[in-house]
């Protein structure tokens, strides 16, 4: 009987995605003091990638309408954190069918980012392995994103995986988008992703979300089934009810290339003060929509109403009212 | 590969500890109307076991500086639920060294209550004996909490599970009181209460505080592993960070005997509004005690005093001002 987890695995890699995931409860409209201070925390703290935002399609998505992390581009991200002198890589999100990511994606030797993570449906695989391409050829890491895992088959997960593993990502991120997997499906999946990996050396990843409480649960239970790249946010700041709290994440990882004080200082000098304007975290209608796992948009709408109170009005509205 | 997460096993009961744990929130002054709303509940519910307070000595914990639950006399007790006319199951929980047991608890005959846990800490194991011995005698189901394990040794872990496996109590409970302990750790404690346990025929319970937001999965890992009695609390409550939320628990439960909208209810109903007065859930300073494995003492005072948004501050003075 031996006591793993006092001891760690020097692979494991943490990404911060607290711009990122936080931009889709505020528009992306960080204050540029927010974004630094984050920055300067991953860079303290010991974390080993900051996703900065979205690489979003301007026809799609209009300028005005968003701050600057929906778009990332390089004179924005260059405006926080100049050439990046450190060693905290930088990441980008580029989802399928809403990016135009032939052109608005620069050739890495232009591009302060170290990594585009492609996020796509199951049935958007196709454009995601173009995607992927495109990405490794202009010189970046490539993450493979395919969210909400819990509402695809186990045979179109493995068709998924086929295609992607021939594909020249880096690393396939387990994703949870709606916070409804536990322990035992979080292991199965994390078991499958590295089978289909391993044949090409493939990392698998773990972004979670904490509609039921158990985003930092169930990336540990990734971690120890063999993830090695985990995502966290910090005080789990993301849509709806969040993400892994970084702090919570940093606190369990034994390796002390990790520095949690820098956490919570930038939790209670931008965080703590941001929970005052905007909400997220697991309340009741997230763990409905959770234990359901439906995408949370009806508990994002409710909470945002008068009735943000009237919980079973909600789950009656999401369980008998169908 | 199949999926048990969608099955049960009849044999796994459910006790809501939302009065007892929840009463070191406000000192066990809940209205009558919120502790019968909690009864209700539980009885809509399916829930198997409601704890309905302490069984404290009158003489260490003077009577004008609590309310009714940190005693729960027969009278207080029927004033709420009758003879207690339902499936449902009540239990109060007495403390080595705090509860005068020998005549505080009633045989039976004359109690509403079905059982009496008993909790202790390992120096106090003899003492646990002799409660657990006179409870069963005087005709209760007994359960043996011995709390704080994350604090002892695997040795006297041992030493308490061989004694209390000779006694009369029907449950041992592992009991995370500081929410410090990972899900490697509670399946190695429930493994090896369930092993002491076999020889003599005992349940194994599950008790978790929320303070890194694992009480939830915990749980579930105790279930995985064998656990057939557990604890929650509606939306949470209880002392410091809280409990595992019954509401995300019996959302996981899959035993059609459970209801969920009932527990809905009396959140909205009651336990939203208490949340207004009284202050329980897994902020940072709850986070930085589990993390270290130490009594929320200095966290509960912490938040309570004007410094509640210092987490910097606090986790100075826990880590490096010592």
């Amino acid at each position: 009987m031996t006591a793993p987890w006092i001891t760690y695995r020097p692979e494991l890699k943490v990404l911060d995605c607290t711009i990122r995931d936080g931009g889709l409860v505020n528009d992306h409209a960080f204050e540029d003091g927010f974004v630094k201070a984050v920055y300067q925390a991953c860079v303290e703290a010991g974390i080993d990638y900051m996703e900065v935002g979205y690489k979003a399609s301007q026809k799609l998505f209009a300028r005005n309408r968003f701050g600057a992390w929906k778009y990332c581009d390089e004179d924005d991200v260059r405006r926080i954190l100049d050439d990046n002198p450190t060693q905290l890589k930088l990441a980008a999100m580029a989802d399928a069918a809403k990016s135009d990511w032939h052109t608005d994606i620069l050739p890495k030797k232009d591009s302060v980012l170290d990594m585009i993570r492609v996020a796509f449906y199951a049935h958007q695989v196709s454009e995601a392995v173009d995607m992927i391409k495109d990405a490794a050829d202009k010189g970046y890491e490539v993450s493979a994103n395919l969210m909400a895992v819990s509402t695809v088959t186990e045979l179109e997960v493995q068709q998924v995986l086929e295609v992607i593993a021939q594909s020249p990502a880096n690393v396939l991120v387990v994703v949870d988008s709606y916070g409804s997997m536990y322990a035992e499906q979080i292991e199965l999946l994390v078991k499958q992703y590295l089978e289909f990996g391993k044949q090409t050396g493939k990392i698998v990843g773990m972004h979670a979300h904490n509609n039921q409480q158990l985003a930092f649960a169930n990336t540990i239970e990734a971690i120890i089934h063999g993830a090695n790249r985990v995502d966290a946010s910090m005080a789990g700041l993301g849509r709806g009810a969040g993400n892994c709290p970084m702090e919570l994440l940093i606190g369990f990882l034994r390796n002390p290339k990790f520095h949690i004080r820098p956490i919570y200082r930038v939790i209670q000098d931008h965080l703590l003060p941001l929970s005052r304007k905007v909400e997220w975290g697991p309340f009741a209608q997230y763990n409905i929509t959770g234990q359901l796992n439906e995408h949370p948009r009806e508990a994002i709408a409710a909470r945002a109403g008068e009735k943000r109170d009237c919980y079973l009005e909600f789950y009656d509205k999401l369980t008998i009212d169908v």
